[in-house]
């Protein structure tokens, strides 16, 4: 049997993801002093550009619709980029890839209405697909959205939270757009139905696999590699999976229970008493479990690539796959 | 010539908007501690849910699609929710519809995402409406309500300003929803295009007003009227035409001047001088005069009105555009 990883998922998708880019850099040009620089510094910095990559492969896969497959590409990368700058402002984040976070450079009040003028803008591109079906998602992504950020502020801080509750959360969070993605991609190429759900799973557990990742280089690396501090959500009194699992095996009344208790409730906050916590989390072997979660969501996005699909586009799926769970930022 | 004004434009449209109100309280449910109530409440203070009624008129006149409509209405309405929600946390407003602002109550984060979320409910209606034309107008609109929105933080501090840059961001923060809301009603009840042109128009003069008229009753009112502090909008810095008419008669070196100057700026802040610059505002005949433009656009409004609509519901909506310049809150 001949490789048919031939391939490489960004080097084949960098024409269609510049096209992205591009698209994207066209709609946050505004007039207001000194913040449209800002906004396009922000819109640069982006990363992988996994969900208009996720988005595009789907429409690949089956008949394609490279102009309406850009745009609604260039739509969710945008309600990404607006949800993390609320998100920051909600956090009251300083840093965010590897740059100042609009929130430290402007009034909250400024950060709130650009963020929803990204929003707006990105609606708009969504609309330009001219598909009911494509809007209908975008804007039930959103409302996920919000509701994995409204769950993590209200529940996320407790240590007996069950893995069901921070799995609902990731997938509002952080999955549902890398499942839109998939799904909006496949809609758009008149893919079967059949394949559109299949997308759309692929793309859910992808997304889940995303985030466990995230959560554990939030632990696992330094602050100059992430580009913010590490240990950021302990700190935000956000419990992730590594310290779900483990709070998981503490004995209630040990110091490290009480450490960890008092560093997510905000009572401890000395960085030296953070860093404790961060390296008794590491030792313990929490992370590699965590990732084992994560490779295994990522193993499971895979099953979902039928063997209908063209082969080339299902290998650049999995390669995509592949990458969050190796990617160290 | 019989009279043709004998439908109440509120008793006739009072079951169309209970069924909006009640499409409004059913996708605002969520289930986060104490948070619920506190949306409910702030959807069931509304006023006179305008942006709504006249999307139902518009419908009403031409075809009608009721479902549909109120679906919309709904979406307007709850798009204009979300707004305030936002502005309020910008301004850090303390009062709404005479009740605490969600601000007041919640931590700011959680009102960021909670604003989110009610844009998110709001596009999710748009979508339901099933009309590509439908949700790229919604889409537009909020990015006009956002760059208004923007344009008041960033010039409406300056005394200086022309009219025209006044009306720009009136017509974004407020008039681009009433525009908007007549016009989708008259696209969802397949009005002929010309029509479609004529009720947006109609929408936007009708805005106009509204938004002047507010802005008047910041000046011209008690605070326990407003349900807000009187002069509000002078001490956040938001020049409004009012103030643009005042100060265009006053000598800049004048006290008054230097004194206005000083409130604008923030630079000033006790209340007795606020409410001195608020006397002198009412006692300038700039009230009067910004009430007149007011009217104008009011009257305006009607001219749009085209012969061809039915009489019953032109005159319903000529019955709206009267109700505006008359509110005293």
């Amino acid at each position: 049997m001949v490789d048919i990883r031939t391939r490489d998922v960004f080097a084949t998708m960098r024409p269609d993801l510049l096209l992205v880019q591009s698209r994207l850099e066209e709609v946050v040009r505004i007039d207001y002093p000194g913040v449209s620089d800002l906004v396009l510094g922000l819109v640069r910095a982006g990363g992988k550009r996994l969900r208009p990559l996720i988005l595009l492969l789907a429409g690949r896969a089956y008949g394609n619709d490279r102009e309406r497959l850009i745009t609604a590409g260039a739509g969710v990368e945008l309600l990404h980029t607006a949800s993390l700058v609320h998100d920051d402002t909600v956090d009251r984040s300083g840093m965010r890839r590897g740059r100042p976070t609009l929130n430290s450079v402007l009034p909250s009040g400024a950060v709130i209405l650009l963020g929803d003028f990204l929003f707006a803008q990105s609606a708009m591109l969504a609309a330009a697909t001219n598909s009911p079906r494509v809007v209908s998602i975008f804007a039930s992504t959103l409302a996920d959205i919000c509701d994995g950020q409204l769950r993590e502020m209200f529940f996320a801080h407790r240590l007996d939270q069950s893995r069901e509750e921070y799995e609902r959360r990731i997938f509002g969070k952080t999955a549902s757009l890398f499942a839109g993605s998939a799904e909006m991609g496949a809609i758009i190429a008149n893919a079967p139905e059949s394949a559109v759900q299949a997308l759309r799973q692929y793309g859910s557990d992808v997304g889940m696999a995303f985030q466990i990742v995230d959560d554990v280089l939030d632990l696992r690396e330094d602050s100059s590699q992430l580009g913010k501090p590490a240990g950021h959500d302990l700190t935000q009194g956000t419990v992730t999976l590594p310290t779900i699992i483990y709070a998981s095996g503490l004995t209630q009344t040990s110091d490290a229970a009480i450490r960890l208790e008092g560093v997510v409730s905000g009572e401890i906050d000395e960085p030296s008493e953070v860093d404790k916590v961060v390296e008794e989390i590491r030792d313990s072997g929490a992370l590699e479990a965590a990732m084992d979660e994560a490779t295994g969501f990522a193993a499971r996005s895979k099953t979902h690539l039928a063997a209908a699909l063209d082969p080339e586009v299902r290998d650049m799926l999995e390669q995509v796959a592949d990458v969050v769970c190796k990617r160290s930022t």
